[in-house]
């Protein structure tokens, strides 16, 4: 008899086909005119899915691009339901932008294929899909019950996500949320992600005189915007490099020791970051490695400055306001409501009195984090031991999946993060590559983890 | 037998009517739609010299407008020559930025003129014209010796009469400059203007990240260019708002006590600056008055800020670079170049080990003052107290006319601002206008000027 990652290595060479097929949609969300790609992605996969034994399979509309959505409900009610997530959108991609070759014609070259999508998250969205084919076709049953969730809007901040979960809370019901759409560090390196950060981003507007006025009959008599901007900004950190909103760090679930050792096995060093990006020296909060800096520890970083004359040259203008992007990543237990409340109120606080300063909060996300020692974590951790022959290691996300807070929110239910993506793998960039043994160690962990979870009481 | 003073009082229509015909030629020299326009004022002014008996009149060619010269030489060796400069270009004005009536068509209201030019600079350079017309057709001589150097690309930043000047060292020789492009505070409030403000302009570039990073992957483990710019920035100021640039003061001229009192005949009160231009509060260096702060002082002013995102709503870049443009305005003895190597060595000391900074000047000019007690000056104090019945107060410029630094590099020679414009005559904006009884009482002073600074030895 067969088993399903038996199943999974025979069909290996179809499952590839079925993803370049699916890569050759360029569904990139943003594109108005590729509206008709996306459905086209939504369709091939719900055809699939069908194809495959998932039952009530639905491309259930959205005030943007379409939901896919199916499941498969017959374990038992003792057996727990796994929902998962993915999205079939994708970053846009062109020529121009460097490819070696068409961005949406799959090439496989050593092993690995190039295509936008592949990694992100085409590729690992489709091991899902494949496990559970692989099982289907071998046992004509799952262990557990299943719900798939596909979306369409990823790319573009999963706009109308938010509000359909909250609209579909029962339908979508589970006991554990998994999904792979994330990088680990090496194809031998089985990893999980267990945190991601959140987002508080602001805007702050100074504002001085009600023009532009001219620098030799203002200047050094009145507050001058930009300059107060600055001066503000520079108090936002303290001289060792924490954040100086007072407040800040009051809810943040502290590292313990063990965190910290697990931690040190994806220890990031000076010299990978300097010649990665070509810094002159590393930087950040004192007392904490740089693993923790970008995973465990809130930031706040200025993601854009603009005021008065910034063309070529010289314009001796007294600038009438001066704005700054600011936003912090955030960690469990910070909110971004409460973290925007303490900003302006410190800000209020260190305003000059020659100028107005306004802060507004424009965009949000929470931190999410699941317990390392849950059992759906354990559940994971040896799906992953017996594929694998080695035990993942535990990874913080730097950045942020405001969908996992909402999930949380909604339906009560924690989020693997089992990414089968390595963090190289170009996501968003020209020549975006996937490395295929990665698809095929994704179906096998999947088929591994449904019969670990099935294991959950509920 | 009639005295120049009767002659200009009989023909003050007329002289109004030349100014008009002036006023029509539109002028603008930023324009090169405007090229012939701006030939054409050169032109009418070359005629109109040379029917009062200006001699040599030239329509010199530059690389752009052309400079008008002409001269008359015959008061003697023993005699002073007197250099007037001037400019017939105009900024450009368009009944959409909100003129009342066609900025070229004259419009006389309550004795006010209205059009582009009227105050900055034709109507006042026109005054020099007229009192030499005045003082020729009744005398049939001048009392000095007199050279007239009137530019075409003053609004342009006099770009080549700084060459032009070089070039012609010999030909505009002069023992004084005179110049009326500038503005005194009320039409019964003789002024002189005796010092101006030199500039520096300089450009602050921050590089960190060879490329723009996502602040969830690198945020909190490099120094954010951003950041570090605004941390540059709040370094250069101390606590009571003086620079705090190491050096930067070393050259300053100090005012004195007896210098102090005069400024404060024209102090600026918190209340007129928060009523120009609705700041909450004013700002400066402490120990000094808010009139000495704008003249008297150097300033150091952010005229731009422009790093990473700056759109609408949000975008999580940690920016590669960020860019200030800082500039500086000088006063006697500082010069450009000192404070651009004080800076930038300052700078360099202050940078962050994890970013880059490289400052550049971009613009420079030289500030000037002339002595109160000047032979030159007290000549022009007698010539104002004699027409205006009282004596002119001294005034600080906080703006910047370099070409004083060149007239007194290249010919040695001191420049009196014998303004006859108003602050409030809204140059460079929409309804530029000018009090014609400026005018009149400018060609009186120009006269009486004549007869005074004859007086000097030369």
């Amino acid at each position: 008899m067969t088993t399903p990652q038996e199943y999974a290595h025979a069909n290996a060479e179809r499952f590839r086909e079925e993803l370049n097929t699916l890569l050759r949609i360029p569904s990139v969300s943003t594109d108005p005119e590729r509206e008709g790609a996306v459905r086209d992605a939504a369709n091939w996969l719900a055809k699939n899915m069908r194809d495959i034994g998932v039952e009530n399979v639905e491309v259930m509309p959205t005030a943007g691009h379409p939901v896919v959505y199916g499941d498969w409900l017959k374990a038992g009610a003792d057996k727990p339901t796994v929902l998962v997530y993915g999205h079939y959108d994708v970053q846009p991609a062109e020529m121009a932008d460097g490819w070696t070759s068409d961005p949406f014609e799959p090439v496989m070259r050593n092993g690995v294929v190039y295509a936008r999508g592949s990694s992100d998250d085409k590729g690992q969205m489709l091991t899902h899909l494949k496990s559970f084919e692989s099982v289907m076709a071998t046992e004509g049953k799952l262990p557990v019950n299943i719900k798939f969730l596909l979306e369409g809007e990823e790319e573009i901040g999963s706009r109308h996500l938010y509000d359909f979960v909250a609209q579909h809370r029962d339908k979508l019901k589970a006991d554990v949320c998994v999904l792979s759409d994330s990088g680990i560090r090496r194809v031998d390196e089985p990893a999980i992600t267990y945190s991601t950060r959140g987002l508080c981003y602001m805007q702050i507007d100074v504002t001085g005189p009600v023009r532009d006025v001219h620098s030799g009959l203002y200047g050094g008599i009145i507050h001058n915007p930009a300059l107060a901007l600055a001066q503000i900004i520079s108090k936002l950190h303290n001289a060792d490099n924490s954040i100086a909103v007072p407040g800040f760090y009051d809810d943040v679930v502290q590292l313990t020791p063990d965190e910290r050792e697990e931690l040190k096995k994806t220890a990031i060093t000076d010299d990978d970051v300097k010649g990665e990006i070509g810094v002159p020296a590393t930087w950040g909060e004192e007392g904490y490695t740089l693993r923790e800096r970008v995973g465990a520890r809130p930031t706040m970083e200025v993601n854009g400055l603009l005021s008065g004359f910034t063309g070529e040259g010289s314009k001796t203008v007294l600038p009438a306001k001066a704005m700054a992007k600011i936003s912090c990543r955030l960690v469990a237990n910070q909110t971004p409501q409460r973290i925007y409340e303490l900003t302006k109120a410190y800000v209020a606080s260190i305003t000059p009195p020659g100028v107005r300063a306004e802060v507004k909060m424009i965009d949000k996300g929470d931190p999410a984090m699941i317990e390392r020692d849950s059992p759906e974590m354990k559940a994971a951790v040896r799906a992953y031991t017996k594929v694998w022959g080695a035990e993942p290691i535990f990874m913080r996300e730097g950045g942020t999946l405001p969908i996992l807070a909402t999930f949380r929110r909604e339906l009560g239910v924690a989020s693997l993060l089992m990414g089968y993506g390595l963090n190289t793998d170009g996501a968003h960039g020209p020549d975006e590559h996937y490395p295929i043994a990665l698809f095929h160690k994704g179906i096998d962990t999947n088929i591994q983890f449904l019969y670990e979870i099935a294991q959950l009481n509920v």
